[in-house]
């Protein structure tokens, strides 16, 4: 995704395991705003001139949480005890990089299985073309973000058929949604990244990253701060 | 596909559209050797240094061949009359850059669906690791050359079962090609690449290049040159 690619169009984020999904449970557990930074080195900085008592340093390499660092990238640590009111500034190793890259989108809407359903709903109503970025993994293809993609393309393509005109990127990423996302915990446990995870005893963030549609809020990017969105739900 | 990511490791490059089927013409009507050149200006310049009399300067931009060049990326062009013991300098948008990325691979194997027994053929017998690279257009994801390493992926799963480890991306593309792999040339006149190609008068290529092991040949790069390989077929 080049910078220039992303002008003027609504781009979503998808990072399943586990940025999204635990930027998803940070918003929804009341913490205000949430700083991405690219490297564990600018996080660091960022914090050093933010203050302390009312912000957080977080972030994961290699999928642990970076030593010194206030919480990793579980999304069970962000409970509301923890994030409530606070600012957090965050460093993860796909997610935060690729949602910085695309800093000259319209917007940038945050999405994994846990709040497809709000992503969709703002997708619907939205006239931007539209870009789905999978976050990856090292710049390596990964299966869970393709198949969440592919839940999210399915569903609009559902919802308005007839009125997209789908690259064939989507048009895979919705084939390996029908063959791969009956099962999002099953497709998980089998993925690389997921197997990684396992091996690292996030055997728990796994079954929370499946949850489909269970953490319903839209995390927004605008202006190298990610908040809920406030604009209203469409009525039902 | 990073440099160093492929050193010491079988690559196969996929360019189904068209330039790996094009060369498997190529070498298949007598073509003594193809020199992959990254851009237009440095196959012009290779060319001036070259033997006019056994040499042809070949390749395309945006789909039509270069002004001034011999011959474009169309396969029925590279007739035995032709290109017979003649060497190639050819220059395609996607395919020979991607090639020229793998320069540190131990082998590099051109693959495409007119010759991809011949690629199955060889990996068998390959203890390397393998990376298998689609070309894509531009930089974006192909739905073409995705279900062509699907299908070799697949092949390879069938004939040895048990002995790979496949990565989320060789997973996916077996799913794609089991999903569209059915009728190729029905896949290419709907993919991005083919119905540009379509719209630029090329649409007898699509049914060439949609031809399943119809030119078995294997082409291998080494040391800037594409060759056919002098490895004797293993005995069936």
């Amino acid at each position: 995704m080049s910078e220039a690619a992303v002008r003027g169009k609504a781009v979503v984020i998808v990072d399943v395991l586990r940025s999204c999904t635990t930027i998803a449970f940070a918003l929804t557990n009341g913490a205000e705003k949430i700083i991405p930074a690219a490297t564990v080195e600018s996080a660091t900085r960022l914090m050093s001139s933010l203050d302390k008592g009312s912000t957080l340093l977080c972030g994961e390499r290699e999928g642990r949480k970076v030593a010194g660092f206030d919480l990793g990238n579980s999304p069970l640590e962000y409970t509301r005890e923890i994030v409530g009111n606070k600012t957090l500034v965050f460093a993860s190793t796909n997610g935060t990089r690729l949602m910085l890259k695309g800093q000259n989108a319209q917007e940038q809407l945050l999405c994994s299985f846990v709040n497809v359903g709000r992503v969709v709903e703002r997708l619907r109503i939205s006239s931007a073309e539209m870009i789905i970025a999978c976050s990856g993994a090292e710049g390596q293809f990964s299966l869970e973000d393709t198949v969440c993609a592919g839940m999210v393309a399915s569903r609009l393509v559902d919802a308005l058929p007839g009125v997209w005109e789908l690259n064939d990127g989507a048009r895979a990423a919705i084939s390996l949604f029908e063959t791969f996302g009956a099962d999002v915990h099953r497709m998980l446990r089998g993925s690389a990244h997921g197997r990684n995870l396992l091996s690292l005893g996030f055997g728990l963030d796994l079954e929370v990253c499946a949850r489909v549609d269970s953490v319903p809020v839209l995390p927004v990017l605008k202006e190298g701060r990610i908040t809920v969105s406030d604009i209203p739900r469409p009525r039902s």
